[in-house]
Parts: structure tokens; sequence; C-alpha cells
């Protein structure tokens, strides 16, 4: 494994800006940055820094395993988990299969996800790919631009905080989705996961690439706003290449756990510039549709982010509360998402809305 | 294994005897006797006959394997399983075990579940050992005489009609009945498992004894006895020693499927001797409580069996009717269910009755 390509050593301290990065990606999804960035900086204080590498300089048939947690952000801010069951998973996944993985990879961008890795990756002393499976998050293990390529999520290991795992190897990614939900709803809220095993070709082939350097970049800039008094909501426009599409106050937010998942809407009462307007913003875990004034603007899989509008900070559909004032925004998500491939798995059809997928860049310029 | 010591080798037509006898030992769950039947006899004719073995004649080191099926009777009767899934279980368990299985074994009586083994038995011409883990059925997998006595339930394999499988670890049997269930629930509402895999030593140790040889001896009583024109219900009630604790009429069932389960009450107006009276029975897919006129007089673990008054036929809680004539059987369980361990697993308290457990025997006399 020498011959891989490094791209950076990430120590401690350059979480804070991978977890809120993540947060920025996770669209409303992908659970508390908070939670994210504590699990890894206890990790790489324990084991050392984490080696993140190019996905192409793996070897055709190595063996990389993504890992993430799954389960509904609600649970995961209450019910900590301390990380190293993901390493459990792993080494599960490594028996069941018979062999040892060579390089660990990011499941999803997210608060939580985007941070997970870290904690396999230090204390297993593994290389960590610099990318993901989603470019952003998405509630459902099956929406990855792995198993678009044909990737089966299964053999994939589950494990709980109390010591249970679970080894699924199903048909199909949708029956994989449908079993671990099952079992993380019994297990309490939330699980980790080895799964997506797949070779170096593969993971070549179906990797969204550089998702956690941006993540990097983005919570960097973010921060560095706050430090010059710079706008930080301009700051994560202009790195994304988004566009704003509301200014203003949460006003009404209706949520439920449902089978797992943070299903709900918010609603937003405009100001400043959108003053008379109102937004609505459909999530399921993440913000998946956004209407102004009665009108379809966003859906997924184009990315909706939304952003306090003082400090910049990532507003999870979790944490919306009523009277927050909230910048919306919207930039396209990865390329992959946007084929007809992709639309069958993320597009806003599979996710019951009412709504062809359409770029959203001409309605909204 | 040719020390193993042969108690009989069963044939196709063997198990029309086995069926019956198993839905006696059911209790009014285990499932119906008529789909195992087939299940098994399709398997012995395409494979050759089973070589049902006395469990003390295994060696300590060997590796026994209980099998069975999971899931509401109800379901099961509707989705005809083929079968074959079963070895897709057990040598899904071998492969993760990483050792071959040297014995089969029968996790609880019923109409279906004696019958599963010898599905397992003929496709891999593995031997079978005459007994269960049960002596009767049970709603919950961890209700076991294998538990009792300190035998993991995992690692155990679930897989479905559809090529699904699970390997499941867990911290205790209770946490491996909640995966299973919600598992279970997910692949339609049955699985088969390979589970409880444990030494020759401790299937000494936990396994009731004889059980299969004596699903055989009711499922013959009962057709001689019909041939012969004799009461059938005596021919029963003689070979297991019970008692009669009711002759009525099935005049009304409460039934609903929660959560994997048949649950529900059924109300039975006496006749001849038992006229002006009434009997209660509380099930969980099988008869765990019998009231009459009020009064508790029968509580699991003790066994309640349930048979058609003409024919001798068990009566399955499910198959229950309006209208039907039933006699009600009591007789004594294993003896290892009436020690405080297995009350705990198995008394009515668990099931949620509000009721002490006391042997049926002086109340009914």
């Amino acid at each position: 494994m020498s011959s891989l390509k490094t791209i950076r050593m990430v120590e401690a301290a350059d979480l804070e800006d991978i977890a809120t990065g993540g947060a920025i990606l996770g669209t409303g999804g992908g659970g508390d940055p908070y939670v994210g960035k504590l699990m890894a900086q206890q990790a790489i204080r324990k084991h050392g820094p984490v080696r993140l590498v190019d996905v192409d300089s793996f070897d055709d048939d190595t063996l990389i395993a993504p890992v993430c947690m799954m389960g509904a952000p609600t649970v995961m801010t209450e019910k900590l988990p301390q990380g190293e069951e993901i390493v459990i998973a792993l080494r599960k996944l490594e028996k069941f299969m018979g062999r040892k993985v060579d390089g660990l990879l990011c499941g999803e961008a997210g608060g939580i996800n985007s941070t997970t890795p870290f904690v396999a990756a230090a204390a297993t002393g593994l290389p960590l790919i610099d990318g993901d499976g989603m470019g952003r998050a998405y509630p459902e293990l099956q929406m990855t631009t792995f198993g678009m390529h044909g990737v089966s999520a299964t053999p994939m290991v589950l494990g709980d905080d109390k010591g249970n795992t679970v080894v699924l190897e199903t048909i199909d990614n949708r029956w994989t989705e449908r079993l671990a939900r099952s079992c993380t709803v019994d297990m309490g809220g939330s699980a980790l996961l080895a799964f997506y095993p797949m070779s170096g070709k593969l993971a070549k082939l179906s990797t969204v690439r550089g998702t956690l350097s941006l993540c990097a970049e983005l919570g960097r800039k973010l921060a560095q706003a706050r430090v010059r008094h710079e706008d930080p909501v301009e700051a994560i426009r202009a790195a994304v290449g988004a566009e704003v599409i509301f200014n203003g106050r949460v006003k009404d937010v209706l949520r439920r756990t449902v089978g797992g998942f943070a299903r709900g809407e918010a609603d937003i009462e405009g100001l400043d510039e959108f003053k008379g307007h109102r937004l609505k913003l459909a999530f399921q875990n993440e913000f998946l549709l956004a209407e102004r004034d009665g009108e379809t603007l966003v859906t997924t899989p184009d990315m909706i982010t939304l952003l306090e509008a003082e400090t910049g900070a990532p507003v999870t559909a979790d944490a919306m509360r009523y009277g927050i004032r909230v910048a919306a925004l919207a930039f396209p998500c990865a390329a992959a998402w946007r084929t007809p491939q992709g639309l069958k798995l993320v597009g806003p059809k599979y996710f019951g809305y009412d709504a062809e997928y359409k770029a959203f860049e001409p309605r909204v310029a």
C-alpha cells in the first residue's frame, strides 16, 4: 500500500472543519456535526492521525469498505455512540469475507457520516479515501453511486453499542435497506455499518471524488469568514457555486419519526428581498424539495442547504426551530445523480413527491 | 459418525403421523401439519429417507445445529415455503462458523417445526436427533431448553424464499428473538433458521428426549383409532396421559396478527358433562392459558391441546372457527419447564398473564 497517493494527514483539529463542511453537504440530514466531530477527535487523539488518500491510487484487486452510521439523527443526538462499534462491524465483515480490507471509504457526506469513517480509520490505521458514495446525505442506504454502478450493499455488517451484530446478504440493495432499517430500529434507533465491500476497480468507477477535502474546505471558509467578519453565507455560497433561493425566519416545523426516519415539512417566512414570500421545505432526514410561493423550485437530487443567517452554521432538519433566521442555498448535486439511473434511485418521485426532476438552475437564475 | 445409534429410518409415508403428532404437541401453535408434511415428504422423495438418531450417541465435541421455521402460522399457510431455504441457512451457518455440522436437531414440536428438520436432513444426508428444544411449541425463540442450559441462539442464520440471508450474533437470546422477529416480518412473515449451534455435549445436556418418536406414535394412535372406529380423543388422552378438561363448541374467537404473532382468545361453550360451563383459551400462537368458568385451570408451560371431537384431529389456534366441536386436553410439560429457570422463560407471567404457575393436576383431578 506504500504506492497510495496521500492527499493529507488529518489531525484531530481538522475534524472541526470537516464536520461543519459535512453538515453543509448533508443538506439538512446526515446527523449533528457536533456528535460526529467528538467521536472522530476522540479516536484520532487516541490512535493518531488519519491518512486521506486518492481512490485512483488503489490497485484494481484491493478490497475497499465504506463505513457509516445508520439511523434517525433525532435518536443519535440522544444516544451518543462510542464509535468503536464501527471497528467491530468492520472486523466482522473481514472475517465473513475471509480477507482484509485495504482501504476505507465514506458512505455519505453529513455531520456524522463525514466523520464516522475517521473513527474507523484512526482505530485500524487503514487509509481513508477522499470521496463518498453520495456527495451529500440521503436517508436510505441503497441511494449511493456505488449501488448505481452495480455494487451490492452486502455482505454488510451492522453493530450496536451493546455488542449485537447482524450480517446481511440480500438479493438487492432495497432488501438491504429494508432489513437493515428494522435491525437499526431494534438496536435502539442507530447502528454502525460496514457495507458495500468492493474492489479497488469498482471504487474508482463509483466514488464521488474529493468529498472529504471539500468538507474541510467549506468548514475552513466558514471559520475564516467569521474571523474576518465577512458574510458567512456568502462565503459558503461562493465556495460551492450556490444560488441563495431564500432568506427568512422559520415559522413552523412539522416533524415525526416514522420507521427510523425524521420526516416533515418546514414553513419559512421571507425577509429582506424575500419579504411577502414563503418557502416550504420538505424533508426525510434531508431537505428534498423546496417550494417557493407554491412553485417547485429545487428537488432532490440537487442540494438544498439551510444556513443560519448570522453565523452561516448549517441547520439540520432536526435542529430547525421556530424563529431562527435562515438562508436557503441551492447547488448542483454530483453529476452521477442527474442521469436516468441516478434519478430512479433518488429523484423526487422515489420519495413520493409529485414532481418531475428538472435541474434547478434555469428556474432560480 | 458410524457409531451413532439409529432409532429408525424415516420414510415419506411416516411424515403423515409425525406431522399430526407434532400438531398435538404444538398445543395450538407450531403451524399447519398439512404444510409441514408436504414439505418434508417432497424432500424425502427427492433425496431419500432420514436417519433418526439418539442424541446420547454423539461425541461431546461434535457440532449440532437445530433448524426450524419462524413466523406467524397465519402467514405460513398463505405463503407456502419451498423448504430448500433451510439448507441455505444451514450451509451459511457452517460457512460462518468455519466447520461442518454433524447432526441436526428439531427446535420445537409443532405441525410445521416437527417436520422442517426432515427437509434439512433429507437434503443434506445429515442424521436427525430424536428430540427437540421445547417438547412442545412456543412463540419466541429464546424459549428453549437449549437456552435454559446456557446455549446461545447465535450465531444464527435466517433465510427467506427470495434468497436473502441474515446472520445474527447477539449478547443474549432475547436480543436474538427481537432482531430475528423484525427480519422475519420484513421477509414476508416467515423465515427458515439454523440456530443454537452447540456441541454434542450441550445437546446431550439440553435436549428434550424422544420428541419425534412421540410425534410418530401419537399420529399412529390417532390413525389406528379412526380405522378401528374407536374414540380418537380417548386414544390421544391415554397416549399422553392427559386429562380432558372440556368438551364443547367454539362460540367466539378473537384474533389479530401483531408483530409477527397470532394472538387472541377463544370462547368455548360446554356440551355433555360440561353443559352450562365455559372455557376461555388465551393464545399467542400456542394455547397458553385455560380458564373454566372464570377460574384458571391450566397455564403455560403445561400443555393445552384442542382436538376435534369427532376426528381427534388437532385444532390449531389459527384454524379454530365458530361452531366446531372440540375436546380440550391438559397434560404435563417437559420436566425442565417446571423449574424456576424454566418458569422464568415460559411461565404465565412472562406472557403477561396475571397468574402464578401451579401444576394443573391437583386442580383438574
